[in-house]
C-alpha cells in the first residue's frame, strides 16, 4: 500500500461546528479504508487566543493561530474550513480562495445573495474544489432518499412538506447570544433551520423553488445578557413559515421555529410524488419511510428502511456491522468523504457553492415575502448544474475485520 | 326505569355520511345507558327513489320519502338531519328551521359565510338545538387534547400544525364526482378535509383565526365522467395550503390534499404552547402525544396517551373495557350523544351552526387569499361564545355487565 | 331483491360478550350487502332474571327467557350462542347440539380437552354449523397476515411470539371476581389471553404445537370480595409464560399478564420465516407489519400495511372508505359474516370446534407442564383439518353510496 | 490546567471490537473534558502479523506486536485490553493480571464460570480495576432507565421480557466463522445476544436470576467454509429462547436469534413493575420509554423520553447539544470513560469481572437447562456486591463552546 498523498487543513473555528470538523478529519481516514488523502489537521485558526490552545491540543491539531492572513499566506497549506458564525463567511472564503486555497464553508454560505454570488463565481474561476456543509445530505437515510426519487419511483412530485422544530428558546431566561442577532446570523431559525429544508429539498427532488410566501414571528422580544447584568433585544425571528411553488408544479410547505416543545431537533421532510412518497425525521436518522404504488395493494404499506446496511445504502459500510446505528456527527465525516474523492479526482463537488447560492436565494426571497407580505418569485441568475448525484453503496467501502 | 321520551328523526341522505348517521341513532341507544331519549328512526329522505327504500330498510327507518316539504310539515318529526352534498344544505336547513325542527347538519353548513350566518341567525331565533356534524371532536383523543389545553397544561399557544392528507385522487383514472364539482361543493380538498383542521384548531385550542393565506394546486384538471363516455373538468382545488396567525400570536401551517400517496385518510394537528405539546394523528385515533416541561427532566417526553380508558377518558366507557379500540364511526355516535344531552338540558351544544359560521368564514378567507395571492383578514361580524366546553369522564357513563 | 332467508338467534348471556355479540348480530345485515341471512335477534337469555329485561329491551332482543331448556325445545330457534364464563360452555353447548342447534361459542370452549373433545365430536355427528368466537382471526390486518404467510411469502416458519398484556389487576384492590376463581374459568391469564395468541399463531401460520413448557405466577393471592367485606383466594394464574416447539422446527414464546402496566391490553404476535416475517399489534389494529427479504435492498423495511383499503383487505369494504378505521367490535361482525356466508352454502366454518380442542390441547398441556415442571408433549388424538382459509377482499362485498 | 497523568494501553485485536476499541481510546479524550487521564493508545497486538500493522497505523496506535507476553512484561504498559474471541480471553486476561495490568475484557468473560470466577477472583486479589464490556449500559437511555428503577419508579419489578434479534444467518449461503464454532465462542446466539440482556437485566432491575428454562435452536446445520471449499458443520445455537425466575418474584422471558428477518440489530428490553414499566431498543438508542400510574389518569402513557438532553440525561453533555443522537460506539467511549475515572479514584467499576461471572453463571445454566431440559436453579457461589451504581448528569461533563 502506497502512502497517500498528505492534504493539510486549516481550520477557523473550536466551537460546535469546530468540534464537528475536527472529528471528521479524524474520523475520516480511520473508517474510510479508501480515504484519498492523508488528512492533516495542521492548525486551529481563531479570533482570538482565549480557548484556543487547549481546543487546538483536545482536538490534535499540530498548530493555532489567531492569525488568518498568515495562514493562508502560508504554501502547505492546501484547504481552508470555515466555521465561525455567518457574518464571518464571506470575508474569509473570499481571502482563502484568492489565497488559493480549497474552501468548505459552515451554511449559510454568506449573509446576502450577492455576497454568496461573488464567492461561487470566485470559486468557479480559481477552479477551487469548494463546499458547503449541509451535512445532513450525507446521512445514509438522506442519500437513499435522493436514489430512491432519482430512480423514479415518486413519479412526478406534487408535494413537499419540511419541518425543522427545535425548542431551546422557550424558556424566555434562555440569555441572548449569536444566533439572537441579525448583526451577526442574518436571520433567525429561517436561516439556521429552514435553510437544512431548502437545501435538503433540493437534494431529494432536484427541483428548484419558484416563489415562495412566509410568516415570521419573534415569540420573546428581549432576551438577558451574557453577563445577566441586562436585557438584549431580539431582532431575529424565533419561527419562520413559508409556502413555496416548485418547478413542475409542485407545491411546499415549509417551518422552522426553535418554540416547539418537545421537538429538540425535528428536522423532517416528506416528499409525495405521483406514485409514491417518503419521509424522513432525523430523530430517527437511521430510517427511511418510503410508500409505492408500485407494491401488490395487500402489501402497501410505509416501508420503515434501516439504512444501515452496508450492501444497500452508502457510507454505513465504512461504520459497522448492518443495524449498529451511527449518530450526529457521521455524517459530517460522510461529507468529508466524498469531498476529499471529488477532489482527488477533480471532480465536482455537490453541496457546492453554487448550492450554496441557490439556498440562499431562497432564504432571502422568504424573508423579503415575509416582509412584503407578497409572493415573491425567484430571480435566478445562475444555471445550476441539475440534481447533486447520490452516492450508491460501494463494496470497497467496507473495511476488513467486522 | 321509567320510559324515556321519544325522539322523532327525519334523515336526508343514505349515501356515506346516511349510514354513518343512521349508525349513530342506533348505537346510542344501546351503548350509552343514560342517553335521555328513546330516538325513534322515524323517516328517511331523498330527492328521488332510486335506492331509497332499500337503505331505509336496511338501516331501520321506519319510513321512507322523497317529499322533504312534506315531511318536515309533521308534528311527529322532532328532529331534521342533513346529509346532503353541501349546495343541499342551505335550503333544507332553512326550511327545518322554519317548521320549527331542530336541525343537525353536515359540513360545511353552507356554500358561503352569508348563508351561514342566516342559518345560524335563524337558529338563535328560533331557540332550536342545532349542530353541525364536526364529529373528530368527540374522538376521545381530541376531546382529551382540548381538556388538557383547557387545563392550562400547554400555556401560550404559539403553533397550530394541521395536515388532512389523503390520496384517492392520486390516480388520474378515478372519475369526476360531485366533490370534484365547485357547484356542488363549494370547494375540493379545501372546504371538505381544511375544514376539519380549522373545527379542531378552534376546538382544542380555543382561539379564533385572525388572518389567512392560502395556495390552491389542481393536480389533475380533467376527469371521466360516470358514464366514461367524456371529461368533465375539475373546478376544485385538488391541494390546498395556508399559513395563518391566530389569536395571542399564535401562527398556523394547515394542508389539504388528495395527492399524497401513503396516506389513506391522515387527520393530523399538532398544537405547540410555551409549556408543553400535543399532538393527534386520526390514524392512531386511540392515541394522543403530550409532552409537558412540567414532568421531571429526566422522565421528558411525549406521553403516548391511550384515550381507551374510562376513568380518564370520556365516552370510553360506554364503549368497552380498556384498551379495545373504538373506530371511526364512533365519533357520530358520541357527538349524537352529546347532543341529546344538550337537548335535553336545554344547555347549548358545540359545534352550533355559529361554530359552522367561523368554520366557514376561515374556509372564504383562504380561498380569496389564494385568489388575490394576499393575506386577508376574517371580518367577523358575530361574538362567539369562547371555547367549547369539553366533557371529561363520566363514571356514570359506564354500562354495567363488563 | 328477494326476501332473504330469516335465522333466529338465541343468545345466553348479556354481559361484556353478550353486548359484542349482540352488537354483531344488529350489524352484520346493516353493513353487509350480501349479508345470506335476516338474522333476528330472537331470545336473550340468562340464568336470573336480574338485569336480564331491560339488557334485552336495550339491545333489540325480542324475548328474554332465563329457561335455558325451554329455549332450546323451541322450532324457531336455529342458533343458540353461549357467552357464559367458561364452566357454563360445556353443558350449554351439548344441550343446545342435542336439541339440533347451531352452536357459536365464547373461547374457551370448554373447561377440559375432554370436554372439549366430546363437543367438537358431537358438532361432527350432528352435522351443525358450530364456531368459536376466536375473533380476533378476522381483523382485517390478522387476515391479511394469515394470507401473506399462505402465499408463501415468509418462506419456513421459524419464530413465532406472541404476547398478550393487560394491566387491569395490578391494583391489589381490584376485587376478585369469576376471571380470578379456577373453579369458574380453569386458569387465569393463561386460559383468557395466550388461548388468543394459540389460536392466532395456528391461525396465521398453519402450524401446530408439538411440546411446551410454561411458567405460572400468581402476584396477588387474595383480593376483596364484591362486597368489600373480606379476602377471597385467588387461585389461577396472574401471568404464565411458556416456550413451544412448533410443526416444522419453529419455536415460539408466548406470555400473557394482567400485570404489566401501560398495556391495557396488547395482543401481539410476531412470525419470523425464513424470507420475511410479519408482526400485528391489536392496539393498531387497523395496520399489519410486514418485512421481505424480496423487496431490493434498498427499499428493505417493515412495511407499515394500513389493512383499511377495500381493494386490498377483506371485510373493510363493508365498513367505510380507506382510511376510516373500524374498532374492536367490528371483529365480531366480521366474524358472524363469515359464520353466516359458510352456514348458508353448507361449508365448514373456521374456527370450529376441533380448532376449540386444538386451542384447548395447547393450553392444558402448558398448564401439565408450569405444574410438572417438565416439557410436555401435546398428545394430538384428533386429525385437524389443516390450516384455515383466508377471505381475500370480495369486491362485492363494498356497500353502494360511499 | 495542570498536565493530565498518562495511561498507555495495550490492545488485544484489531477486527469489529478492535476498531471499537480504538475509537474509545481516541474519542474520550476529546469529548469529555474532565477525562481524568491522558490516554496513550501504546500498542496492538494480534496473534499474527497479518493486517496488524496496517491497522495499527489506522487507528493511532504507537507500535504493533505479536508477542502479547513481550508487551505485558512492560512497565510502561498500564492497561490491558482484549478483545479476541472468547476462547482467548482467560488466558491473557489471567496472564495480564498475573503481571499487574489493569484489564478490560470484551463479553463474554471467559468460556466457563470456573474460569471466570478464576479471573474475578485474581482481579480481586490483585487489586487491579477491571471491567467487562457490557457497553450497551453505557447507553444514556439504558442509564437512565437504571436510574428511573433504581428511582423506584417501577415499584416491585414483576417482569423482564428481553429479545436480541439480528437476521445476519438466515441466509444459509453466509458462511461459517468463529461465531458458529462451539470451540472458539463457547455458544452461538445465546453467549453473543443474551449474555448482553441478561447483563441489561441485572443492570437495570439490580435483580440476579435464580432459576431459568432454556430451549436452543439451529435451524442451519452445515455452512460454508471460509474458502468456500466445503461444508463446515455448525455446532452452536442459531437460536436461544429461555424463561427465568428472578429475585423477589420476578418472570423473565429471553429470546437471542440470527433469523428474525427485519432485524439486523434489535436488542430490547421491557421491565414491568407495580407502578410502571420501561422499555429499550436500540433499534432507537436514544429514546427510552416509560410509564407509570404516578401520573394524573388522563395524561398517562408511554413517555417517549429523548435521552440526548446534556441537562437531564448522562453522557450526552459532552457530545452534543439536546437533539443531536449519538451512535453505537459512542457507548464504548462512555464506558471507557467512566472506567477511567473509577480508575483515577480507585473506586469500584462496574461491570466488574464478578458482574462478567455473574452473567456466565446464568449463560451456564440456561445452556444446561437446554440440554437436560429441565429447569436449572443458579448455583451462585459468590455474593454480590448488588446493583451497579448509576451515573446521572454532571453539568461538569458539558464540554464549552456548542
Amino acid at each position: 500500500m502506497p502512502a497517500k498523498p498528505i492534504l493539510n487543513v486549516a481550520l477557523v473555528g473550536y466551537a460546535f461546528m469546530g468540534r464537528a470538523h475536527s472529528n471528521a478529519y479524524q474520523q475520516v481516514g480511520r473508517f474510510f479504508a479508501d480515504c484519498p488523502f492523508e488528512v492533516r489537521k495542521k492548525v486551529m485558526v481563531a479570533r482570538t487566543a482565549g480557548k484556543l490552545a487547549a481546543a487546538a491540543k483536545t482536538w490534535g491539531w499540530d498548530e493555532h493561530s489567531t492569525d488568518f492572513d498568515a495562514v493562508i499566506a502560508r504554501d502547505d497549506i492546501d484547504v481552508v474550513d470555515i466555521t465561525t458564525p455567518p457574518n464571518g463567511h464571506y470575508a474569509l472564503a473570499k481571502k482563502a480562495l484568492l489565497a488559493g486555497k480549497h474552501v468548505l464553508c459552515e451554511k449559510p454560505l454568506a449573509m446576502s445573495v450577492a455576497e454568496a454570488k461573488e464567492l461561487a463565481e470566485l470559486a468557479r474561476k480559481k477552479k477551487r474544489t469548494c463546499g458547503v456543509w449541509h451535512a445532513y445530505r450525507f446521512c445514509p437515510a438522506a442519500s437513499t432518499a435522493a436514489r430512491i426519487c432519482r430512480e423514479g419511483r415518486l413519479g412526478t412530485i406534487q408535494h413537499v412538506r419540511g419541518l425543522y422544530l427545535q425548542d431551546w428558546l422557550n424558556d424566555p431566561t434562555v440569555g441572548a447570544g449569536w444566533r439572537t442577532q441579525k448583526r451577526i446570523c442574518g436571520s433567525g431559525s429561517h436561516g439556521d433551520l429552514n435553510a437544512h429544508l431548502i437545501d435538503m429539498t433540493r437534494f431529494i427532488t432536484g427541483l428548484e423553488f419558484e416563489s415562495v410566501n412566509g410568516l415570521a414571528r419573534t415569540f420573546v422580544t428581549e432576551r438577558p445578557t451574557g453577563d445577566g447584568a441586562g436585557k438584549a433585544k431580539v431582532d431575529v425571528d424565533d419561527a419562520f413559515l413559508f409556502l413555496a411553488q416548485l418547478q413542475g408544479g409542485a407545491v411546499g410547505s415549509f417551518e422552522a421555529t426553535r418554540f416547539a416543545p418537545g421537538h429538540k431537533n425535528t428536522n423532517y421532510i416528506e416528499v409525495n410524488g405521483s406514485k409514491g412518497s417518503l419521509r424522513w425525521d432525523f430523530y430517527r436518522m437511521n430510517e427511511l419511510q418510503f410508500f409505492s404504488f408500485d407494491d401488490p395493494p395487500h402489501l402497501q404499506g410505509w416501508h420503515g428502511i434501516l439504512c444501515s446496511d452496508s450492501a444497500a445504502h452508502p457510507y454505513v459500510g465504512s461504520w459497522w456491522p448492518g443495524g449498529h446505528h451511527i449518530g450526529y456527527e457521521h455524517c459530517f465525516t460522510n461529507m468529508l468523504y466524498d469531498w476529499l474523492h471529488a477532489l482527488a479526482a477533480g471532480k465536482p463537488f455537490r453541496p457546492d457553492f453554487a448550492d450554496g447560492v441557490a439556498v440562499q436565494e431562497v432564504v432571502e426571497a422568504a424573508l423579503d415575502s415575509a416582509k412584503s407580505k407578497q409572493w415573491v418569485k425567484l430571480k435566478r441568475s445562475q444555471k445550476f448544474s441539475g440534481p447533486a448525484p447520490v452516492r450508491t453503496p460501494a463494496t470497497a467501502e467496507r473495511n476488513a475485520g467486522l
